[in-house]
């Protein structure tokens, strides 16, 4: 009889946002006539259209696929076409991060890299992960069996983890601007914790993944853009939130080429062979159509059409930024990122603020507590929603609140 | 420092289609006058175009994802659209198999499935797989350090591996139509193995990718249509081969709803529910547009022009078949497969029989070594090319090899 990766069963029976589904559709089950005023800030999804310039590329590689002489079957590498990784690597060049085209590889979302990546490390390395976290990062290593140790943030450090020299790690998950506190490391944090990871030979594990709504100085994109990054970093990136991807799936991991670990036998072994040798035996590419739909984002035209999507998400954080301030609530995120995270008011509980909202506003967030010890007490919103309805929700978070 | 996972360094350190392109590079540096008459009947990749139904329902999808009321971003469960689950389910009451659609979840490609549902078993399994097989199951077993054993497929048993009951195993790998040998299990075959599943105990992991070559009465074309086999077997199918979508990426997984494994404190766990645990963790989801051309595969119209594309391969597949009758070579597969697996001539080794095709007839194949032991002295060759170039390589292997 087959014997089972018990380490599953330690686990969360059910991913943060199912659970959060299975409250809403409870709530609709006993109040129906709610159903439709029901607001989602919640789930971390985007809203707006694919841009145009990426739709017609996508149909455009379709097409090809329709005709003998254009159609294209098994990339060779599977590790994404030559014009896409180029696309990408002049992106990273154009914000001055130092990133070589064959140093990506091309993948149908940071989630599956994030949670595949722990494949090439070994069951007992210590993961040090920032909490709160996006619950991924904890489950795949917990998956694993591997130990897991985390890095506090919270209101002190305006929830951005400050490396302590005292704690060993083997791995390290940073996640700037951060998914769920939306804060987001300026170039002296980041740096720390470069200079930390290389001091203890740690590999960092970078998630980029919100690095478009990057908007202030001295704010890195990338952590390549981090003097001494590629000898300790993975970089991890998604056309989800930068290009509303979240349906579409296309994402990429960097791995500097000289990014290496010693073997037990002392052989210098190289982190990407690695990761390609995984990905060679368990991943056949992304989809053409949807490769092509990906560098029309990296496209001048296309770069111009996706930034009137991410301007339009930055103004809804901004209104939910005003509505918090008005209400004197602290929260971090907002300016560097989607997501707001702010502090739950007269020292509820996470789930408590969330059954509240969700039954007293038909607002809906997500949990602070979802994402790790420190995050109880907190609750993000996301900026991804209508205007009319962040609008509409703010302010009946302002009644529900106002003193 | 990190801990690697060194049961990598143990593999080969390339996956075998990757050391064939290298063998053709090479070949193709040394002579490049040869360049232009080299004929690829190696890796198991399609060159027909996708179905035209196909095509335009990857772009009406494209085009709901450009409009805000139509678009897409996460799926709830990631586990595939209803409307395509249904379609999958439909196609198996088709012909006959018991496959309902919620037991469907659909990924990006079978070779990731396979890879992937590793992850939900223990380390201390033994795995049996046949011998010759497809490089993933066993690579992906050695990545997480378990112990494969082997069924030897031979010409004794006509490459068609029968159970033996000395044998214990957890996992076993079936593949049928087989790749790389061809050949098919009749009904009576596949049931004898279902009945050693059930009485050793064991999971069967059944590749199904190429069953829609599948001409012959009394061969299953899912393991589904095996009485016994909804609490022994996960199935693992792809539009691959079926409709060409080698480059467009999708595939599905079935895990029937009563399949379950005692864990190690006697709770009965779903293998289904650790399998979407695994998905929901590390899976985001297929692109809604390859979705929506997926869907079209299974329509009336989608049949009808899939079709056409099968049976150019069929008779491509029945002019080596024919070719190697004349040359009085023993061969399996080309009937119910896409796979003619032959006999090397003269007792030659499979890699030097490689090299004697690619430089004295141009003709690429792949060398049956590179699938296990038992298939030293083997040779396959795939019917997914041009008629003409078909007909052209058979003349120069006939010319070469005419006594």
């Amino acid at each position: 009889m087959p014997q089972l990766n018990e380490n599953f069963l330690k686990l969360e029976k059910n991913y943060l946002f199912i659970n959060i589904a299975k409250k809403i559709n409870a709530y609709i089950q006993e109040s129906p006539d709610k159903k439709d005023s029901i607001i989602r800030m919640g789930i971390g999804d985007v809203t707006l259209p694919i841009a145009q310039v990426v739709v017609d590329a996508v149909k455009r590689g379709a097409d090809e696929m329709g005709v003998k002489e254009t159609f294209r079957g098994y990339e060779d590498s599977g590790s994404g076409y030559d014009f896409l990784k180029e696309a990408i690597a002049g992106y990273y060049h154009s914000f001055g991060a130092d990133v070589r085209a064959e140093e990506i590889r091309i993948s149908d979302g940071a989630k599956s890299d994030c949670g595949n990546i722990v494949d090439i490390f070994g069951p007992d390395n210590i993961v040090l992960i920032t909490d709160p976290a996006y619950p991924v990062y904890v489950d795949s290593n917990l998956m694993s069996g591997r130990r897991v140790i985390y890095a506090d943030c919270t209101k002190e450090n305006g929830f951005c983890a400050v490396p302590d020299y005292n704690v060993k790690a083997d791995l390290i998950y940073l996640c700037s601007p951060n998914n769920p506190t939306g804060a987001a490391f300026t170039t002296a944090q980041l740096k720390a914790w470069v200079d930390y990871a290389k001091s203890i030979g740690a590999i960092i594990i970078y998630d980029a993944a919100y690095e478009a709504f990057i908007t202030e100085p001295d704010t890195p994109r990338s952590i390549f853009e981090i003097e001494g990054a590629r000898s300790c970093a993975i970089e991890i990136c998604s056309l989800s939130k930068t290009a509303g991807f979240t349906g579409m799936r296309c994402g990429y991991t960097v791995i500097p080429e000289e990014l290496a670990v010693t073997a037990s036998d002392g052989t210098n072994v190289s982190i990407s062979a690695l990761w390609n040798r995984r990905q060679g035996s368990k991943f056949n590419g992304v989809s053409y159509p949807v490769q092509c739909g990906a560098a029309a984002v990296f496209t001048p035209e296309g770069q111009q059409q996706i930034k009137v999507n991410l301007e339009y998400y930055k103004e809804n954080a901004r209104i939910i930024g005003a509505a918090l301030d008005e209400l004197g609530i602290y929260y971090t995120g907002g300016k560097n990122s989607p997501y707001i995270w702010l502090e739950c008011p007269d020292n509820m509980k996470s789930w408590d603020f969330f059954d509240m909202l969700l039954t007293q506003a038909q607002v809906v967030g997500t949990p602070g507590a979802g994402f790790g010890k420190n995050g109880e007490g907190f609750f993000r919103l996301t900026s991804f929603g209508d205007r009319d309805k962040t609008i509409e929700a703010m302010d009946r978070i302002k009644k529900l609140l106002a003193k």
